[in-house]
């Protein structure tokens, strides 16, 4: 008999998944009926956004699990009607985006390419700058895209270290952790990338203090979520130096206020979170795997903790 | 009995060779003296650059090989008086720098850094650049350094293929070659990089012909060789927009004369002949080991082919 899968995403995301989703549903061997309308008892799986106007999940009896389109949860998780199965979206092209954002900015400043991209004076100054090999990068945040991110750059030979809340063990990568590891990694950092989930331990990880014990003159690269940066202590690093330049993606608000001071300063680059996009056709792939995995007794993919909260 | 290993690539290069050489030597285990002076049918081993004012090898009777400090030998391989064997250098810090280099700045083009970086309207566009997987990227020349930036970009994922004046087979790397295979190199990239030697048959490979079969819009880096571009071609097609951009390294006059077009050009991108710089330390090991072969009676690395001219 088909399955009957929800697509509670919103309407500007069914028109670019309706297609893909049917499609890989054909490739897997799955029959299903994808509509954007269901009654809630006869639901099977639910195909989500933490956007979504569905916020009440009680009706939802035999739902098997959700399974969302984004790959932060932060809206829902701790939403106390949804306590079915809630899968997180690593999108194999998210992924790739990432590693490409993070990539190419970390390059940008170990490269100094602003000078040359912007230089009316016609300088012809032919120093180097140091070799990747010289250069230390924290990554915060050694989940999926942190561990993707940081072993692009070690292929480039950046001295990459990584950080994450609790211990974590990553071949070929020194990874640490607490309090102590964090205060470690940021002192040596010529780079910082936050990639990091949203939760109350990483609110505010990069605060005036974390931010004071930071190398001088670190540039910052938050592609993970706007919360994770006290802003007003980021902006006064930024004005006396202490932080050299911060390449934003994420913010506390989106899209940015045009009055906010992040727009204006000369050492803020904004990028409007595009470091890391679903794409529909491969995110479409990783739905129907869940569904037959579900179908199958299997466990789920990308399954979320909620007493860790992603 | 001590080598003598005259060094004649000028005092600018003395100040910083002669330490990181002599210590090359000690690791290797070679007994030399190291001098800016030597009577010429003393010396074993030349160490040298083609700016240096030793023209004429003549007297150099005994010398076993000269040794650049540079890549390029187009300068001094024509010379008729040098007969003895000369080695080009790859220092493995050099092609780092390449790499670096040629990954910066086609991420740079590949990603859009460019309207982030420079944003006075507050633009908040949430469009995504496509993913480096939709992405072809030519690399003109296939020797160490076009294979390493190679091997870079097709570890994120851009379609790479290599083109060179005559069949090369590189494993995983589709390779072209001919003028034929240029055409077709040519016709599918978004982003052509030109790491060619210099050559008679290299000069001007890109020119009115040879851009016109390129694909609209289409991105030029250059740090190989100034002469590989036909400038006037490149400012013409800049102008008319069938290129993109031109981010160059190298040109045929360095520095770039104040009143070049191209520092005005506002689709050109002048960095001051940075990409690859011998970095010291690991020239000076290359040297040794050179030296050591030589002494073993083994193959010199990195020989020179006069007939091909590099």
């Amino acid at each position: 008999m088909a399955l009957t899968v929800l697509f509670a995403a919103g309407p500007g995301y069914w028109d670019r998944y309706a297609a893909p989703l049917r499609a890989a549903f054909d490739k897997a061997g799955i029959a299903a009926h994808l509509s954007e309308e269901a009654a809630p008892e006869t639901v099977d799986y639910i195909v989500y956004a933490p956007s979504s106007s569905l916020q009440d999940f009680t009706p939802y009896t035999r739902t098997k699990a959700v399974l969302n389109l984004w790959a932060g949860v932060e809206r829902i998780v701790g939403n106390p009607t949804l306590t079915q199965p809630l899968c997180r979206m690593v999108d194999p092209a998210l992924t790739e985006g990432m590693v490409e954002w993070v990539t190419g900015h970390t390059l940008r400043h170990h490269l100094w390419l602003d000078r040359y991209i912007v230089n009316s004076t016609r300088e012809w100054d032919p120093t180097c700058p140091p070799l990747a090999r010289e250069r230390q990068v924290a990554m915060l945040g050694m989940g999926a895209l942190g561990e993707a991110c940081a072993r692009a750059l070690q292929a480039l030979n950046f001295n990459v270290e990584g950080w994450s809340r609790s211990p974590k063990s990553v071949p070929g990568i020194p990874c640490h952790h607490g309090a102590d590891g964090l205060r470690d990694v940021l002192a040596k950092a010529d780079i910082v990338v936050t990639l990091l989930p949203k939760t109350p331990e990483t609110e505010n990880i990069l605060n005036a203090g974390t931010i004071a014990g930071m190398k001088r003159g670190a540039v910052i690269l938050n592609p993970g979520r706007g919360p994770l940066i006290d802003d007003t202590a980021l902006l006064a690093a930024l004005d006396n130096g202490q932080i050299g330049h911060a390449t934003l993606d994420v913010f506390r608000v989106e899209p940015l206020p045009q009055d906010h001071p992040f727009w204006a300063h000369p050492r803020v680059t904004v990028t409007p979170h595009i470091a890391a996009d679903t794409r529909p056709l491969t995110a479409s792939m990783v739905i129907a795997e869940n569904i037959r995995r579900g179908e199958a007794g299997e466990p789920f993919v990308n399954l979320v903790d909620r007493a860790r909260g992603y």
